[in-house]
């Protein structure tokens, strides 16, 4: 593949971390290791988003950064090779992530002329909204451990693996906590490109990588157990 | 300690996760964890910094990327508990940094009637600006492994440490390259709260910790030796 056209949905109250983990290992593909990339930053106006606070006065005042200009809104973002979805705290508000899940879903059937998303990449509680979008529905996934029950209640329709740092189920790649980006990330570098090419890149940034996609602690950590789909 | 108040210095072209791993495991301290944080983003300008390109045209369109609305410019930033230095391509440009390395000296000796910062945490290739600044002269201190040796020839006076995860010397904190930085501020966090706050930030975000300062693999991957600071 020599050009990756990529899209970051950020909603408010993202994880920074979920957001910085896959962005930092492409940034490294693009600048240290010359792969062609293009950023696009997907949000609901060209504001800049925040990772805090959700509920104004909740939180301290340590929250309430102002992170990313979005270069793009979900009315007119471009056909993606790579959809990555984050998580964090505003992932649970159903109601008010509706046009997101519109756009997830949109962009794996393909539409406004653009061909389905070639890949797409949730981190930690962003597998809740492509749960929610419905493009979970018939797959195997995983996600952050620490909302394991939430989380997995609210996909019915899908196998979920507890002992997963990530799950390839298709062209849907779900990661699980946090810093699991990193590692979920680098697999898909793997995938793309090479190994020797996500090896550089996780020796890059010195990350002590997860190689292996059940080299998952925290599922143990967390007593999270598997969860079929129901079916009937 | 009850209140932290935290400076993040950004410079343009600053790596995206040598920042967000330190700010995560503050965010999480924060919003899921109750402390009282305060967070003053530090640069020359009130304007978007970016993770790059640090020269137009030379990187793909990936680094283009807007980040972070600063709060502080360096004329007016606060009396600080824990300055953060991140690391990256723009850390290597000396004398477009000169703002910054005054800013860094001040802050460690105390200016403009405040105090000196509580602590110093750099992040990767953030050691080379604390040693430009002279602020790791007759201290111990390490960075990233890829570019061992351009940087501690930049440190004559420092002691620098190859196999180390993280350095604490005094009050200074340096660590090893990008994702060092979330180790390396867990480490912080237990130093100051306390180790079961630690393990409890580190459970959240999933994220298999370096739990020991030498815990470092990346020192004999690169070929990395000790070096001993320039006497006489």
């Amino acid at each position: 593949m020599t050009e990756l056209t990529v899209g970051l949905l950020l909603f408010p109250t993202f994880e920074v971390l979920d957001m910085a983990g896959p962005i930092e290992v492409l940034n490294v593909l693009s600048i240290y290791m010359g792969k062609s990339l293009q950023l696009h930053v997907i949000a609901a106006t060209l504001d800049p988003v925040s990772p805090g606070p959700i509920e104004p006065g909740t939180s301290s005042s340590f929250a309430g950064q102002q992170l990313y200009m979005p270069t793009n809104t979900l009315d007119n973002a471009p056909a993606l090779d790579l959809l990555i979805v984050p998580g964090g705290p505003g992932s649970g508000n159903k109601e008010a992530l509706r046009p997101f899940l519109d756009f997830i879903q949109n962009v794996c059937k393909g539409y406004k002329g653009h061909p389905p998303a070639g890949y797409l990449f949730s981190v930690c509680s962003g597998s809740l909204l492509l749960a929610w979008a419905g493009v979970l529905d018939g797959k195997r996934a995983t996600t952050n451990k620490s909302f394991w029950d939430f989380i997995t209640s609210n996909g019915p329709k899908t196998h979920w693996v507890a002992k997963a740092r990530w799950v390839t189920s298709g062209n849907v790649w779900t990661t699980s906590g946090v810093t699991a980006g990193i590692d979920g990330m680098l697999a898909l570098v793997s995938s793309i490109w090479s190994e020797d090419t996500a090896e550089k890149v996780g020796a890059t940034i010195e990350h002590n990588r997860a190689k292996a996609s059940d080299d998952d602690p925290w599922a143990t950590h967390y007593g999270c157990q598997d969860v079929l789909p129901v079916t009937g």
